[in-house]
């Protein structure tokens, strides 16, 4: 008996109206993305373990989908030598047996490229690179083992213009997919800073985890947890003016200022939202964009900038974000390599979409105009009308058997076509082409070199 | 000392400029594919290794890339049942620790795409499919371990209008890319029939391969080797009229047919021919197209029509093929499903244009336009402009950094951005912005609003 075929847990196929769908988000937000100036690359699937290991914590190196190295891979390997008391140990076996990995998300392989060809590259370097990545994580809803990044950074410069096209590529891209966003913007200096002048600069963290809370457990209990985490009541206090921020950007900026007043780093990220804010209402983004201390993204990786997009009508977590990273490439033995990106989330993006019914509704169907098949002398005498169509760039089917009429007609309301031709024998003596509007049930015929004229009966639907 | 950072071998980095000429190729190829009514699908590239073994032979087998099990994939394995006098078992160890494999082609991903899917789809299914696939070839010159298929198949009919919709198909792609090209037809079942009427059924295969070798080492040698391979003399004598096949297509059909008479095998296969013929005439399709008897890819596997795509002005092999199959899903449980595919050779296809210089010159740049950072008043001054013109579809850059003008320029040289502009404070007192094309000098101001004159400046270049 064959084997019942299905694919791997937490992968997909995507059908037509999927990759529709798809190709839409792409499309648009790369559309965005040239406007820009952003070149598009692409690295391999595969990447060497050593590029993958170590670069997302212990946790990650789990998450790796590892390859086995082809050939006789398990041939010469002693495995006495891995025997523990547990069993085998896996995690140097598989060393042993795997090289490669596949990518874990656009970002490393991103830094491998630019210092493997940092001969060939300009610098401000500006990438994108839409491809799929791969995490070995449980799958579960909205949660894949197989998903696309879609990622755009600038590379090579310290400058906020580089967060303002950032904050510009986003406002286009929602504008242009029908989303109301709002975008949460902090500065990883500016949290740096508020440890500093609570005088516990190691507490980043804890404290940043604690203000993220505000809104779900209210101040009073803010401030017990950062007393449980060891803060002392004082530096509580110097915390207090920012926990209850509030009014306009300017407003929080000004408060901060003035508490930051002991810390440089902290007053160097407050120079950068200033800076920031300016160009962004200098360049005249309409997007809003809202000052949120909470806001701690990668913090152990983000240097400056970080942001995060929420759509305001669908509840869904962030469907964008990102930040800017000082040494992005140091790991790979180039230092000073300022950056910053941020990565759109297209399974989200296309949730939303879906869930606000924003998809284009032209979307679903690739074909234009079905010629009905009436037999081979008929389907003889439409296919020259057929391929000009087609030189015109309309989607065209020639229906391939010369089945019964009703099936012909199933298959144009299965695929959503729009307009069906049946031509006949008296419409091939006549040197007519017959046209069927499949939805108002309007039909016109035309001579059969009067492409034009068939066209504009298909584009005045 | 940090890690010198590589890919593994056999696999690529695609930088901008070959982005740009790759997304050419497949933009070009995907526009054809859609004005056909084709829908594009995509499957994940790990499929469960019962989906992929056994369907390649056994050399294929050995090709994929296996996923080692997430989790402790080397836990609870006794591997002393796996030890052999060789040494380790390596094929049953691998299928003991990897579950999943990485696609190999979009064939057999599609066979499982249709099987799992059949409810959800309307015959006939016409996709198409673009993504890579994985093999650990032995890297050489032109073959890569990571390669992108391009997959066109209509499958649910047996109608050889979806041979002519195919040659259609190749025959814009290569007038839309500029490659002179020829298509190569032969018939599975006209080999089978010549393999009949000489009294040798079993021996198809060495027949087509001494046909193929004609042109090589001429009609006596072909000969000699059919008697090798144990054909009678009389056998050969029967084949011979074939082996000297000349003139038009119609004439090698009127020669074959008079030798085929006594194969309803050969006849059918014949009658194919005729009628693809036929339609390749009725459409107008300008392709050269030519029977070739020594066509015989994937001879195990087509059923019908075999099609192979030459380029005529560049050495390299075939650059598109496929052919008609009559039982691909039957592996999955889903027989009778006739269907007629060609794929498209993306790097092969790459080599030709690059070596016949065909790539359009305009695919280099991503940018159109650089806005010299002449300070941060400057910017802001040109902020508004700049978005103005990317709202208008241009691809526009704001220079990031109040950098030596040198520096600006040379990046804007190495980007090949054709125009550049500069306002400092002089444009920006007089509401103007300054617009000079690199190449021919020319240079040109304009009142910062006119975004439409702007527009015309850079179009007009």
């Amino acid at each position: 008996m064959p084997q019942k075929p299905s694919i791997p847990k937490g992968t997909r196929d995507f059908g037509q109206a999927e990759m529709a769908r798809r190709n839409y988000i792409f499309d648009t937000i790369r559309s965005v993305f040239r406007t820009y100036g952003y070149a598009q690359i692409e690295t391999p699937a595969m990447e060497n373990l050593s590029t993958l290991l170590g670069k997302y914590g212990d946790e990650g190196d789990k998450l790796l989908f590892r390859i086995l190295n082809s050939g006789d891979a398990f041939s010469g390997i002693d495995y006495d030598s891995f025997r523990t008391e547990e069993g085998y140990n896996s995690k140097a076996l598989s060393l042993k047996v795997c090289e490669k990995g596949l990518r874990y998300d656009l970002t490393v392989p991103f830094a491998r490229f630019i210092v493997q060809h940092q001969s060939e590259i300009s610098f401000p370097f500006k990438r994108f690179q839409i491809q799929p990545v791969w995490r070995a994580d449980r799958p579960q809803k909205g949660r894949y083992r197989e998903f696309y990044q879609c990622d755009v950074d600038a590379i090579g410069s310290k400058s906020q213009l580089c967060e303002l096209e950032l904050v510009q590529i986003v406002a286009r891209v929602f504008e242009l997919l029908g989303i109301r966003v709002l975008m949460k913007i902090n500065n990883r200096k500016v949290l740096t800073g508020l440890a500093e002048i609570c005088g516990f600069p190691d507490k980043v963290v804890d404290i940043t985890v604690a203000i993220d809370k505000l809104d779900k457990i209210g101040l009073d209990a803010v401030k017990a947890e950062m007393m449980e985490k060891g803060l002392t009541p004082e530096a509580v206090a110097v915390l207090e003016p920012v926990l209850t921020l509030s009014g306009s950007n300017e407003d929080k900026l000004a408060v901060m200022r003035k508490v930051m007043a002991g810390s440089d780093t902290g007053l160097k990220g407050l120079d950068e939202l200033d800076e920031l804010f300016g160009f962004i209402r200098e360049a005249g983004v309409k997007l809003p964009c809202e000052i949120d201390l909470s806001l701690a993204r990668g913090l152990n990786y983000y240097t400056g900038a970080i942001f995060e997009v929420k759509a305001l009508d669908w509840e869904i977590g962030s469907i964008c974000g990102g930040g800017r990273y000082d040494n992005l490439t140091g790991i790979f033995g180039l230092p000073d390599m300022s950056g910053v990106g941020v990565s759109f989330g297209a399974d989200r993006i296309y949730d939303v979409l879906t869930g606000l019914d924003k998809f284009p509704s032209d979307l679903g169907s690739t074909t234009t105009l079905l010629f009905a098949n009436m037999g081979a002398e008929e389907v003889a005498y439409v296919l020259p009308v057929a391929s000009a169509l087609r030189e015109r760039g309309l989607a065209v089917e020639v229906y391939p058997d010369a089945s019964k009429l009703k099936k012909q007609f199933d298959y144009a309301d299965r695929k959503a076509i729009p307009f069906l031709s049946i031509c006949g024998g008296d419409e091939k003596a006549a040197g007519l082409i017959q046209v069927k509007n499949l939805s108002s049930g309007e039909q016109k015929s035309f001579p059969k070199d009067n492409v034009d004229g068939i066209l504009e009966f298909l584009a005045g639907n």
